[in-house]
């Protein structure tokens, strides 16, 4: 049976010291369960700080990358699946996670959240501004759950899988 | 040259009568300027009506098809582009568009507005639910316009295309 | 009812006088077969060549493109479709064509005439090297033909279409 | 730094015994050298046998998969990557490997080939008939070899990397 995979998704620029401490935070606690980590594999914003956290307690980390070749990944990641694909590959991180965490959110990840809900993924937001709430609640509220915590995301998690 | 793109993204499954309407009297339009419609080429809702309203004027149609046949593709698309690559063929809707215009929102229209921000292409919302108007906004306003009928979002792509 | 597609693929680079004539003459008979031409879209080699033989007898010609924009695109093309997706864009092609004519042969080129031989497609070889006739009909005879010219191209996908 | 990925196809279809164990003896071999081994991912032929392989020697396998779920995967793929893109997954297949070992060959295995010579991939063949020989060596001599055993193909994945 393969592994359990958790992909968390967020935004790749300069991000604020908070949404990178949570995103180091939320990989840590990953990599502790032995789930696998899933992102988008660039080496700046949430996506090198997940995979960062989740290398730091020995996780595997598996990044799904945009461009054709693995320049500006993140230095964190096992494994590049380099797609050639450009956003595009944003659907191939919802398909292949068994569940779905955003951390923060920007026009890239807006569009993950978004694909999740429509392949009837669980999402579970961190750091979500109250806009992003309200959309993806409106869209569709059985699927969405809200995190106050790294913490409190991985316990949801886990509450999941056990149902 | 190759000839100018209005891709129109909105929900396939039922929808209410003002957004059948709309979507097809915006494809009229369309039609009539002489533009190229480029739709998800799907034949239900928002998919189908634009396309039998594009196709009422004489208009091209291209229909992006998720699947890997024609099956379930509008009657009214002409040229039906097949990438059997399911939701993340919603990016190259909105590559290949010049501009988009989402009629209503679901969670894949969603997820289009959200890839042509990422892709810096101007959206232009009609039937936009409020919370749909506020996280768009909030992740690029200066990318987005709200029309208040599909005679208005033509208006706004023509003064576009004229800058 | 979707208009008829015919996909021609071939290599892009530098070709022979060879080619680039056997290309032009065929996407000329296929415009005044009042077929669609699909192809990769790009201005050099086979793929500019084709278009620009159907639009001198006045055609619709459809580029599927790999980049992310529309740079490097033959002036014929004129509906662009941009999937910003590389080679993996040549699956597009043979999906979307009812049937693929492969003009000379590279690497991609013949990527593409083995997608469409697993789509369970026809495909016509034109200007095809022993190499590369002695593969194609050993992994599928049954899907493959031979011409010598591209008038007899055009006189095969005629017979196919009136099975 | 990312592990070395060796993404090894092949015909998923029902296959000789000799392509069953020269496909489970490689991933064996690849596992022993502690690379990570990248396959189609599918339950059947070459790449069940290639994933069975590695894990019998306690490898990391990552199937990159066609469908848009898990179904039909090989029991023994540690990580799954869902792509629901069909055969347009090949080129991600290709681009993600550091080196391609085919053993044998279909049309699906044909266009993973063509579309890693057409990235500048090194590919090794082993098993495949003589036409795909002539038609690969053809078409980018300088990054085709011939193994005459997974071993044999093992060596020279070796002496590429010491390069």
């Amino acid at each position: 049976m393969s592994r359990i995979i958790v992909g968390v998704m967020g935004p790749g620029g300069p991000v604020s010291d908070k949404l990178t401490r949570d995103a180091y935070e939320l990989g840590k606690l990953i990599a502790q369960k032995d789930w696998v980590l899933l992102s988008g594999g660039r080496g700046e914003g949430v996506m090198d700080a997940v995979n960062q956290g989740a290398k730091s307690s020995g996780g595997l980390t598996i990044g799904v990358l945009p461009g054709g070749d693995k320049r500006g990944m993140s230095t964190a990641v096992d494994v590049a699946v380099v797609t050639g694909m450009g956003s595009a590959r944003n659907n191939i991180n919802v398909l292949s996670s068994d569940i779905v965490i955003a951390v923060g959110l920007g026009a890239g990840t807006a569009s993950e959240i978004a694909l999740a809900l429509k392949a009837q993924k669980k999402v579970i937001l961190v750091d979500c501004p109250e806009e992003g709430v309200n959309l993806f609640c409106k869209l569709a509220a059985d699927q969405v759950a809200i995190a106050q915590s790294p913490s409190e995301a991985v316990s949801l998690v886990e509450k999941l899988f056990s149902q």
